[in-house]
């Protein structure tokens, strides 16, 4: 499995992603999802991967192969993120026609998705969810976000607190306590967790990080996220109904 | 879908589960999960059920039917909760053997799960998962909980808060909880919550209501829920890299 969560805010996008991939439990490798294909002042492009690794892994290949060897529009060329989202479904279908009937013969899942954001030089940031038959979606203000992989964990916490008006900073924390949530109830998803920040026109990476499984603010945020909730459970009213009985 | 849990804790048992049932989303009811079977100083027997609802009811109509007109062994009679949970194995394995083909033949999922627990006079409080094919397992102090249906948006917060030294109210706050993360995230789930709870030893219910969507309670919670979240989140410490850079 994996966990991706891409946000599209106010102040710029957001982008995180585990780094476990597994085949079985007793087959797990560490695989970073996260891509960047960017040109300062230009063009900043990141993608996260979920599903079967050979597929997106070669998606991108190809992708990154056609960047820097063909003529036709390629990620550094495109105009816009709707062209990019395009490219990467594209990519997608031509790997999937090579591969997946392969991969289904021996009953192997042959899905994989990618969450596309960034920002072109004349375009606001976007942000895509493109599905594994190449077809695409794009967020907005009501859904300012969109997640892959083993989303359910870590969704209350996006749900309850993420609108486009979020901080950068507070999305960012509210984003690795969504990953401490799923990590803990999920093996398949495992740190390190990229983490990269762009800043609203700036058409350049604010941050870039990896985040191990020791870090220091990755703990604090552990325990103090434990100790709040405790704390919240805590201080909920008691209501008259559930005072002991007898 | 639906959601249960079932708790098995020191002080005692609480369950709780939604009440909507859907075969679509077009064709949503309301249906409780909960069923009880009791006898006051002699038994408390919980069950809460998921899946296919005519497999699941069937399993409860046919023990119901054998505890009033059989003679062998029933919910009433049996001398163990583990005899209890191996009655509903079978119960649920004749149905299916009735049903589950011609579900399978129409593509229908023809499985089904229970949460069975309570307590039988001289045994202590025990609380079983029983699995579509009949066979269970018992929860222990290691694993106190037990959920069923859309299990993964409610457990971070049981994960995080539940063991065996858990107060009934604190366990009972905790659950309601869970159920509010999952009915915000999952359509498929919805209230009315059935909840109830039972003090060991006591061979008697210490509690059962339901909560209707309007529930004051429940209000309270979401929104004490909710603003605590935010000021955990607020009071998260801000580390040196988040800072904005330039």
């Amino acid at each position: 499995m994996t966990y991706c969560i891409g946000l599209n805010l106010d102040e710029g996008l957001l982008f995180a992603s585990d780094s476990r991939t597994n085949a079985g439990v007793d087959d797990v490798r560490r695989f970073g999802k996260m891509r960047v294909f960017a040109v300062d002042g230009d063009r900043v492009i990141v993608t996260l991967s979920a599903g079967n690794l050979s597929l997106t892994q070669n998606t991108l290949n190809l992708l990154e192969y056609r960047a820097n060897h063909g003529d036709g529009t390629s990620l550094y060329s495109a105009q816009s993120m709707f062209e990019v989202a395009s490219l990467v479904g594209d990519a997608m279908r031509e790997i999937r026609k090579r591969d997946a009937p392969y991969l289904r013969d021996t009953g192997i899942d042959a899905s994989g998705t990618f969450i596309v954001g960034g920002q072109i030089k004349g375009e606001v940031p976007r942000l895509f969810l493109v599905y594994s038959e190449g077809n695409f979606i794009e967020s907005n203000p009501d859904t300012p976000y969109f997640q892959t992989g083993e989303i359910k964990f870590g969704k209350p916490i996006l749900d309850r607190m993420v609108t486009p008006q979020t901080s950068l900073d507070e999305a960012t924390k509210c984003a690795l306590v969504s990953f401490d949530s799923t990590m803990r109830s999920n093996l398949s998803v495992g740190p390190p967790i990229d983490l990269l920040r762009y800043r609203r026109d700036a058409l350049s990476i604010d941050l870039k990080m990896r985040l191990e499984d020791d870090d220091p603010y990755l703990n604090q945020v552990r325990s103090h996220w434990n100790d709040s909730l405790r704390m919240a459970l805590e201080s909920l009213p008691t209501p008259a109904w559930m005072t002991p009985q007898g």
